[in-house]
């Protein structure tokens, strides 16, 4: 039906098209379709008796204040514990390096709110995550791709692409959406030096840090370009932006994230928040402190390795005994998704037709490289199916790809 | 401290300075002063009990998605019930008709975000509501004002706005924000048919219209737009964007408001919200229908309006009894704030600091008026001051006037 604002939209709006991912989501929430295309952590390890009693707590006792407006920096008490905790990992910040946001989602919007103009140059993985793609696509970025292998970012190809010209770079060093992969160490060391020689600042993406399954825990980037840096007080003033979540250790109905950055860049930061959101959800940032804020969380962390990495071993079980020859995987040691490639001859998006209706699902690879490429790829999830479903569900898609081969 | 990003920000962030309000408000929350500066509800209404029972509920029958990821267009009851409750005032819309925002200032941020293009006009009320002026400044726009009086927007004075060509028209017909000034039944219709006659559709923003105090409640512009079209079905298909909020009838920390729209523009806003925040937290989307869906809102309601009539009607007694002469100010029917006109000579930011010395604040009048203007007038809050501290501050507020007439 025709009405007035059927020919106002924004220009941008041409670009900020929905993910078509998220419309392919909707077919895999089909009853019986045991799906791996969605990004979900397992509901089963959500702390609900936990939120229960700090709902209580913190309507017994703050109740005004857990319902009333709040600062759009956060919830002061929350930030001085991501503060300490992000200490104990190495980076001395204060509370005034971290800003509250409503998702990690919004952290990259905001990113891109206050770094890009039309035209601004991004250098990303290819593949990368797709949130970023989406947040960034409405401020007019270009993107610059780097390829990545089993040790990450190719960081031996950095020099070519930082002459080019770069706002900045984004890097997801920890078992990366979407392919699982981890940066190395020397490769961490790599970048924060190349990218300081060339004046290029980074924004590394961390929602999965702390859900390592194997292996030593690697420096975040953030920290190494720390290191460099000497310091007397305990503020952050590095050319790193750091960002990560609750989503995946609490509860994603949360929407809580933080970014941790240079105190001016936080005050740019929550300038642009004020316009876009007045402030996060006061009632889940005290919910999310009363949570974490204590020793449970340690436990809680050990809970969702466990969980995830039984039904990360199970798929890569799986893929081994199913798959036919030519299918190569992954085996990330952390995180929530392995990354497949299939045959160069074959169409990831060909097999997804197929696949609902034998009743599994997968993202097709295509959309995560914002210069196109990666047809013979896609993700898959493990956390948020049950082992017995996994095998399963493999079992399936081994079979798809077989017959479609 | 010099770092990488200091010379990267976005030409935009010029634009999206930290509003000088909310700087203001900093120094309002000092102890001992009594502020009329923000627009905060009375804490005492919320309903925690409420909370607490929703929370128990919430987390014990539905705690696995109630904690999980959403969807972007909102939890489906909450936007029926929304979708039912217009229907209800009036204006026969579905759930397809209806976002769930992060607040208001995130559906304003929104409205921006798909609209406006660089340099689009968009006619405001002057003075008009602070955030929206933050949330659309981000993208550009210019103002085009129309003046107002008791009853609200100048009508008489549309076509002449009308033919310099606009985006949109934004209107808070309520209990206006900052003024307190409600627009009369006639210039409401005269609102929808002029606009409808010249094609400029209209946003419609409309927080504070449960809480009337006294007078017969007034149809929302987009129901006086919709009996205008014969329809078949109940969808809205008309030239009016709704927007309101839970922040002042349940509790602002909630961070939830809402939008009703054409479908097309809902699917729009839809896409753009995937990439600002992905969804409104899906926890508090449950605590608010589980409260709100209720016969007992209904009382609450009439609590609410109960306990800030009286308080405007200290305030407004105050005013009579303190105020020295050549001192004006609105009277309004309902919402949040009335509205003070000093004598032409006066310059409320004058005022700002030696109020805060005699432990009384106010929002200085200028910021409200986009093109300038207004420093003549101040913003007063009586819905956060229990009756006792308003009659006071408004003691300490005339003899400060009075000191510096």
């Amino acid at each position: 039906m025709h009405t007035l604002w059927d020919e106002r939209f924004a220009l941008r709006t041409d670009k900020i098209g929905s993910s078509a991912i998220r419309e392919l989501l909707k077919l895999t929430s089909l009853p019986d379709v045991i799906s791996f295309a969605g990004g979900l952590p397992a509901p089963e390890v959500f702390p609900i008796e936990k939120f229960k009693e700090a709902s209580d707590v913190v309507l017994t006792e703050m109740g005004e204040s857990a319902l009333q407006y709040g600062t759009t920096e956060g919830y002061q008490p929350l930030r001085e514990m991501i503060a300490r905790n992000a200490s104990k990992y190495g980076v001395q910040i204060s509370a005034d390096n971290v800003l509250i946001t409503s998702g990690s989602q919004q952290a990259l919007d905001l990113l891109g709110r206050i770094f890009i103009n039309r035209g601004d140059r991004v250098l990303v993985e290819s593949p990368t995550y797709l949130g970023a793609i989406q947040a960034w696509n409405a401020y007019g970025v270009k993107y610059v791709t780097i390829p990545f292998d089993e040790d990450g970012m190719r960081t031996d190809l950095l020099e070519s692409r930082l002459r080019t010209g770069l706002k900045f770079i984004y890097v997801l060093p920890n078992f990366q959406n979407p392919t699982g992969s981890t940066l190395s160490r020397e490769r961490r060391k790599q970048l924060v030096e190349i990218s300081d020689n060339y004046g290029v600042p980074i924004v590394e993406d961390d929602p999965y840090g702390q859900l390592r399954y194997e292996g030593e825990h690697l420096p975040p980037v953030v920290c190494l370009d720390d290191e460099m840096r000497a310091k007397e007080v305990p503020v952050y003033s590095g050319n790193v932006i750091y960002t990560s979540t609750f989503s995946k250790i609490l509860a994603p109905g949360l929407r809580l994230a933080w970014v941790v950055a240079p105190s001016e860049v936080i005050l740019k930061l929550v300038q642009a928040k004020q316009g876009c959101d007045l402030h996060t959800s006061t009632f889940t940032q005290y919910l999310a402190y009363e949570v974490a804020n204590s020793p449970w969380m340690k436990s809680h962390i050990h809970l969702i390795r466990k969980t995830y990495s039984e039904r990360r071993d199970v798929m890569i079980q799986s893929l081994r005994e199913y798959m036919p020859e030519g299918v190569r995987w992954t085996e990330p040691k952390g995180g929530l998704f392995l990354w497949l490639t299939l045959p160069e001859s074959m169409n990831s998006n060909d097999l997804f037709k197929p696949a609902v209706e034998a009743k599994v699902a997968f993202v097709p690879g295509g959309p995560f490289h914002p210069l196109g490429g990666g047809e013979n790829t896609m993700r898959l999830n493990f956390s948020n199916s049950k082992p017995e479903l996994i095998r399963e569900g493999i079992k399936r898609l081994a079979k798809v790809i077989k017959d479609n081969m």
